[in-house]
């Protein structure tokens, strides 16, 4: 990102002033088009408002942008000579389209983020570096020669990778499969936008979790896809409510995370595993599992997927490396039956041509390396140690305030919040205090839940990141007991 | 892919029963689903089609699969014990989901050259392996430490591979951009998929040119766009057609590929050059401009692109990799408006949530390498040589039966065929002589067309390649005549 130079003769608001016609000039900001305000510009070049205010009427005394009170300063549109040329209208171009853009608390929360990059993160999904096998895969980067052809990839993926992948989920998740039966993808949000997409039409009824992460996925309204809820208790989803689902509106597919569930930290228990596979085949009722976090279990082995307990072919089953290993590998894999996957593999083709077969291999080497053992032994210890952390830093700060359930695997803690607070205003009032978490409601819930999750901060910014959180907290209940 | 082991003390028929019922119950083929017919499987498993007799024989003993004459061989239902359970109808499934199937031809093609790797490969539009810089790549990957974060990318994509990118396209194409208006995408597919599906509304009309790639691609069905052609002559579009037919049909944006077009090798004339432009900005209409052959240019610089002479913002630009370094990095790019930047990464979030971060630290290594510039000399010397030798034995082969003009960049020819004949008969028949290509009416053309990528076939392919194309046209030439 540029910043002006302080050393140079050129004073810091020709500098912007340059710099913005250079932008204008070059198509970033077409004619008609909004700038960024001033208040922000003065956040992101690390100057005074009154600096970017100089700049801004310089620009408008050569009639490059107009402001007008209340609409925010514009390109104009009548710099470009005596013909009178159009600019598109790409505001509306980009408003239009059938694919929603990402929930508001979303946005919001990545822009916070890309603004402020030392916010303490509480609320992307992911390992903290220090968690990744980053020096393992620079190691196995440098020794290993990647000398294969560089052309377009197998369709359904690097045929050594779904090899390993053979041997992998049948030692690690008890999964008996072929390699003709995976598909690989660059994580599971693209499993699920590739089922959503091709397996299912407009209109369709389909069942999931409440709360789910599914919520926070646009796709699926994209999809236009009509949502049922199955509330998650203690146990995860009742299997009688799948079948209730169903008869009231022929569902057509049940998307379920069993283990270590997203949000709630939930693992679905082992009676009502069968349950669902039993409501599953008398049903002909397809089950997307989604299984990101089971190689995370703190103690002892998880519980096993249902996929590994299918019989009749019910379920769809996904995986991925972004929770256990590193989520810039961007790889994921689906488990199903062949005429899925081609389908799948064929749609995917028309959509980004496939996978690079770099992270493929590199993924592979990994999975394969004496490096994989010892890195998920690391990754248990250390997941385990920062939820202790949170825990222990949640009672300290928020002991009568908060209320949850110490989730035994996985890298998120679901909280319920006592008192009664605006999800929006929490959020902001956090990120004042230099905090970001995601509200429950962006999973479907009710508000006065926070999703933490404890992977992504280091160790030392946990107590400060939650002592942060609980200072904005209070001062929301603070402020509405000043106004009772 | 397994085969049976002609060792072992097994017969060849019990060892693929075994195997069968093993694929079975894992899952790849459920309960009712079809399996591969008896021709198939012996081809696969390069065995007698009499001995996948007897194995069938053995499972449908066993009662594992059912044969009924004239709708080939399934697994059993009734396997599964006493109580009823039903698998879900995964071919009902697989047909479904709003997302379209990719072309017939399309998939013939790639089935070919899935099962028979040996096949002359004149259709895949991709730099055979010795064009690919694979051994430079592999050492900049050994070379380099790629020791940062693997976390989730920036959702634009790679902060130092976007600034590279602003040098090289200024560089290379005249284009004068910032960082913020790149968006990194996983190749030329993704660009469009992107904004066919964000930018665009079902029931949109766009043009295109006629013939065009784009008509390869479902997506432009899939996305319920309405398509309007702009005849392609040899000077490429004409600019007064688009203005017919945004009067006619108010076209809401136009696809070109104006140097050395996919698939007739055109390069849009200079003056209409200024006229698209022109049109353009009366109108208010974007303008996609892909741009991925440019750099192969055989001789001199190739023209300068529509988005360098673009002062009033109505071009989106397209670029990629894959046709000048290699498609298997899956690196493109697009140079946009922020607004629409903007949209477009927050979409392709929900869809993949981003591209790995090593190929793109990879293809920023090689941009700047000492690498880059000799292999597009290389490139561009050996891709002349090749487009050379097919013109060459098309002279020698079908003097008479095939006209075309000698593309001055790219990696196709476009061929008419003098002779009347059948396109997907001529694909068989080509495909049993060892040869594959892509019927011209896979690009919206009349038949009577073909497209040969000379790029992906070594050079002695080429001569054989075309001779064996030569025959299975000549056969069905004869065959005709002697219908007549």
């Amino acid at each position: 990102m540029w910043k002006p130079d302080r050393q140079s003769k050129k004073t810091l608001y020709e500098q912007i002033a340059d710099h913005l016609e250079q932008r204008i000039s070059y198509g970033e900001f077409p004619p008609g088009s909004l700038l960024p305000s001033e208040r922000k510009l003065a956040e992101q070049l690390d100057v005074n408002r009154s600096t970017v205010i100089l700049a801004f009427a310089e620009l408008r005394s050569m009639g490059i942008i107009e402001s007008r009170t209340g609409s925010g300063t514009r390109v104009s549109k009548s710099k470009w000579g005596a013909t009178p040329k159009h600019t598109p209208n790409w505001r509306r171009y980009a408003e239009g389209g059938s694919f929603l853009p990402n929930l508001p608390f979303m946005r919001k929360i990545r822009e916070a983020l890309t603004q402020q990059p030392s916010l303490i993160d509480f609320a992307s999904g992911e390992l903290a570096a220090d968690l990744a096998p980053v020096d393992e895969i620079a190691k196995l980067m440098s020794e290993h020669k990647y000398t294969s052809y560089l052309g377009y990839d197998n369709p359904q993926g690097y045929i050594p990778l779904r090899q390993d992948l053979v041997s992998f989920l049948a030692r690690y998740r008890g999964i008996r499969t072929t390699e003709s039966s995976i598909l690989i993808t660059s994580g599971s949000q693209q499993s699920l936008y590739l089922i959503t997409q091709c397996l299912l039409s407009p209109g369709d009824a389909v069942a999931i979790e409440d709360p789910s992460y599914c919520y926070s996925l646009p796709m699926f309204q994209s999809a236009g896809l009509r949502l049922f809820r199955l509330p998650v208790d203690q146990h995860g989803v009742r299997p009688d409510d799948i079948r209730a689902l169903y008869k009231k509106h022929r569902i057509k597919m049940v998307f379920l995370n069993p283990n270590y569930q997203n949000p709630t930290g939930t693992v679905l228990g082992a009676e009502r595993r069968k349950q669902v596979l039993d409501v599953a085949s008398e049903l002909a009722l397809p089950i997307v599992e989604d299984e990101p976090f089971s190689l995370t279990a703190y103690e002892g082995n998880p519980p096993p997927p249902l996929k590994s307990m299918d019989t009749v072919g019910s379920v769809l089953y996904i995986g991925s490396f972004s929770k256990i290993a590193a989520s810039g590998l961007r790889i994921g894999w689906m488990v199903a039956p062949r005429s899925i996957v081609e389908r799948l593999a064929d749609a995917r083709q028309q959509m980004d041509f496939g996978l690079s077969v770099i992270p493929q291999q590199v993924a592979a080497q990994f999975l394969k390396s004496s490096h994989f053992e010892p890195h998920l032994d690391r990754l248990r210890i250390q997941l385990q140690y920062k939820r202790d952390l949170i825990i222990e830093a949640l009672r300290k700060e928020l002991p009568d305030l908060v209320t949850f359930t110490a989730p035994e695997g996985g890298l998120h803690l679901w909280c319920k919040l006592v008192p009664e607070v605006h999800d929006g205003k929490l959020l902001d009032e956090a990120i004042r205090k230099g905090v970001v978490f995601v509200p429950g409601s962006v999973y479907g819930s009710d508000s006065g839940f926070v999703r933490f999750t404890y992977a992504r901060a280091t160790a030392e910014e946990i107590g400060l990141g939650i002592s942060g959180f609980a200072e904005a907290l209070r001062e929301l209940i603070d402020e509405r007991s000043c106004l009772d």
